[in-house]
C-alpha cells in the first residue's frame, strides 16, 4: 500500500460524465490509475459515480443533472464532506475550484489542488490567500503568477477508449462546447471557404451563440449532432479527416486534442494556451493563427503520421504517464511534511 | 472580562447597514450589546463596518454593494477567515446563512448559528446534517425541526435611534422590501378602500413586481420614497397614523414592527409567523388575516396607548434583552463544554 489518497472530484456531473465534463474525466482517470497502481484511493463525487476506487458520496447526483439541487449547497456538503475526513488520509487530492481552498487550513493532512482552470479573474483573491498551498498545472501555458507549482502534469486519457485508426474519412470534426471560446463558428467558416463537410458536437453552453452563429449554417453539409460520448467520439473520429480545435481564448490543457490524436486524427489547433504542448506541429496536427492558415493547413494533412500521433499521446498523455506525474509531487509533498 | 467572543455577520452589506440589511443590523447590535456588557468581541465583517467591537475584515465593501465582487468569493474568504482565527476565541457566534456550518466540524471551538431565516427548502440538507450543533431561533414560529435549539432570542433594537413621539400624523405607512412577500400591494389596497394616504419606504428587491404592482398606483397620495435609513424612518413615524405589514408569508422576526412600536407607532399586521409575538394584539396594534380586517382595525388604532406600545419594546425587543438573552444561551455552552 503507497498511502491513502482522498480525490476530491467536483460534483457538477458524475465522475465519469456521461459527456461533458473534464474536470470529472481526469479526476476519475487519476483515481482508476493509483489504484492499479497500489494505492489506496477514496473517490469524492457523486453518489452515481463509477469507479474502482472507494466511493464516498454525500450528494446523490451532478447539479448539472438535477436542476433540483442548489449548487451551493451541494459544493458545501461535499467539500465539507473530505475535510471533516481528513484524519483518515495522507493527502487530499483536490479537482474543485476556489471553494476548496477555504478550507484547506482548518486540517493537518496535506492538500493538492490541480487547477484545472481559472474561471474569471474574480476569483483570483482566493488563490492569492492560500497561494502558498500545493498546486499542479495541467499545462505549461495556464499558470497563475505567485503559486506554489510543484509541478505540471498533463491530463493522461484512457488510450483503450479510442482505438488507432488506420485511416479517417473527408469530415471535418469540431468536438467541445457550443461557446465563443471553443470558436465553432471559426470550425465553420473554414468549412465554407473549403467545402467540406462538418461534423459539429457537444453541448450547447452558449444558447445565443448557438442560435446566432451556429444554427444559421447548419444544412446537409454542416451539421450539428449534439453532445457525445466515448462511442460517439469514435465514430466522429472515424469519419474525420481532422479535427478542428479553433479556439479564440488560451487553451487550458484541451482533452479532445488527446484523444483525436490518439485516434490517429490528425489536429489543427489554434496556437494559444496550452495546444502547442498538446500538438507537436507538423508531427501531430498543424498550429495554426487564424482561418487562413487552417484552410492551408488542411491540404497538408496527409502528411502527418497517424501512428506517431498515437504514439506521442502514449507517450506523454496517458494515464500511466499522468498517474506517474503525480505520484512524484505526492512524494515531494510527503517528505517535505517528513523532514518539516 | 466575560470570554473571547467571534461575530460572524454577512458581507452582503456594511455592519450596520446603510439601509436595508435585517441580519447585519442584528449581528452589528448583539456586538455593541456584548462590548457594554464587558466581553471581549472580534466582529467579522465588511472593512467599512462601524463597530465598538474589534473589527477583523478581508473583503472591504459589501458584495451587494460592490458589484465588481463575487459573492461566492467574498464568503469562502470571509467564513474561512474566522474559522482560521478559532483557537483565538471562546465561541464563535455566526450570523451567516447555511454556509458556515460547513466549516463548524473543523474546529473545536464551540460556534452558536443565530437563524435568521430558511431561504429556500434547498438549503435544509445543510442544516440537516449540522442538525446537532447550537442554534438560536429569532422567534418561536420561526423553527426548523429536528434543530438543536438553545433558545429563542428576540432580534433588539437601539431604542434610542427611534424616540417615542407623542402623536403621530394621518398617514399609513409602508416600510420594507418592496417583494410580494412583505405585500406592498396590500398595503396599497388599504390605502385606496380607505382613502388614507400611503407613503412606501424600501429598496425595491422585485422589478417586475414593483412595475406591475406598486408604480401604477403611484400619485400624490399614494407614495414610494425610496430606500431610508434611521433618519428616515423617524420621518415617516412622525407621519404615520400605523404602520401597515400585510406579510404574505410568515414573518420570521419583523424589526421594523418593534422600531415602529418603539417610537409608539401602532402596528397593524399580518397574523402570520412572528408578528403575534412581536405585536401584542389589542395593545401595540392589531393583528388581522386580510385586508378587509385591516381597514377594520384602522378605525380603532385610536384606542393603542403609544407609550405601551415604546415599553414593550423597552422590554422585550431592546438590545440589553437582546444581549442578556445571548449572554445565557453563551453560559449553557460553556458550561457543555466544561462538564462535557
Amino acid at each position: 500500500m503507497k498511502g491513502r489518497i482522498a480525490m476530491l472530484s467536483p460534483v457538477a456531473w458524475r465522475t465519469p460524465p456521461r459527456h461533458y465534463g473534464a474536470w470529472e474525466t481526469v479526476a476519475g482517470n487519476i483515481a482508476e490509475g493509483l489504484v492499479k497502481s497500489g494505492w489506496d484511493v477514496t473517490l469524492f463525487a457523486t453518489g452515481d459515480s463509477i469507479t474502482g476506487a472507494r466511493l464516498h458520496a454525500v450528494i446523490d447526483r451532478g447539479y448539472e443533472e438535477d436542476r433540483s439541487i442548489d449548487p451551493k449547497v451541494a459544493e458545501c456538503l461535499h467539500i465539507a464532506e473530505v475535510f471533516e475526513h481528513a484524519a483518515e488520509f495522507d493527502l487530499i487530492h483536490s479537482h474543485y475550484d476556489f471553494m476548496a481552498l477555504a478550507y484547506t487550513r482548518l486540517v493537518t493532512t496535506p492538500v493538492l489542488t490541480t487547477v484545472h482552470g481559472f474561471s474569471s479573474a474574480q476569483i483570483m483573491p482566493v488563490y492569492n490567500k492560500y497561494r502558498d498551498g500545493n498546486f499542479v498545472s495541467i499545462s505549461n501555458s495556464d499558470r497563475a503568477p505567485g503559486l506554489n507549482y510543484l509541478a505540471t502534469v498533463y491530463n493522461g486519457i484512457d488510450l483503450s477508449l479510442y482505438p488507432l485508426r488506420a485511416r479517417g474519412g473527408e469530415a471535418l470534426v469540431f468536438l467541445g462546447r457550443i461557446h465563443p471560446d471553443k470558436g465553432a463558428h471559426l470550425a465553420i467558416d473554414v468549412a465554407l471557404r473549403t467545402g467540406l463537410p462538418l461534423l459539429i458536437a457537444g453541448i450547447v453552453q452558449d444558447r445565443a451563440y448557438f442560435n446566432d452563429h451556429v444554427e444559421p449554417h447548419l444544412n446537409a453539409t454542416i451539421r450539428y449532432i449534439g453532445p457525445v460520448d466515448a462511442a460517439g467520439k469514435n465514430e466522429l473520429f472515424a469519419q474525420a479527416r481532422a479535427l478542428l480545435h479553433l479556439n479564440t481564448i488560451p487553451e487550458r490543457f484541451g482533452l479532445v486534442l488527446a484523444e483525436a490524436n490518439a485516434a490517429g486524427v490528425p489536429v489543427i489547433a489554434m496556437d494559444l494556451g496550452s495546444c502547442r504542448e498538446v500538438i507537436e506541429d507538423g508531427k501531430t496536427g498543424f498550429l495554426v493563427n487564424g482561418v487562413d492558415e487552417a484552410v492551408l493547413a488542411l491540404q497538408r494533412v496527409h502528411e502527418i503520421d497517424r501512428e506517431a500521433c498515437r504514439a506521442r499521446v502514449q507517450r506523454c498523455f496517458s494515464i500511466e504517464t499522468m498517474v506517474a506525474g503525480y505520484e512524484q509531487v505526492y512524494r515531494a509533498i510527503f517528505e517535505r511534511k517528513a523532514t518539516g
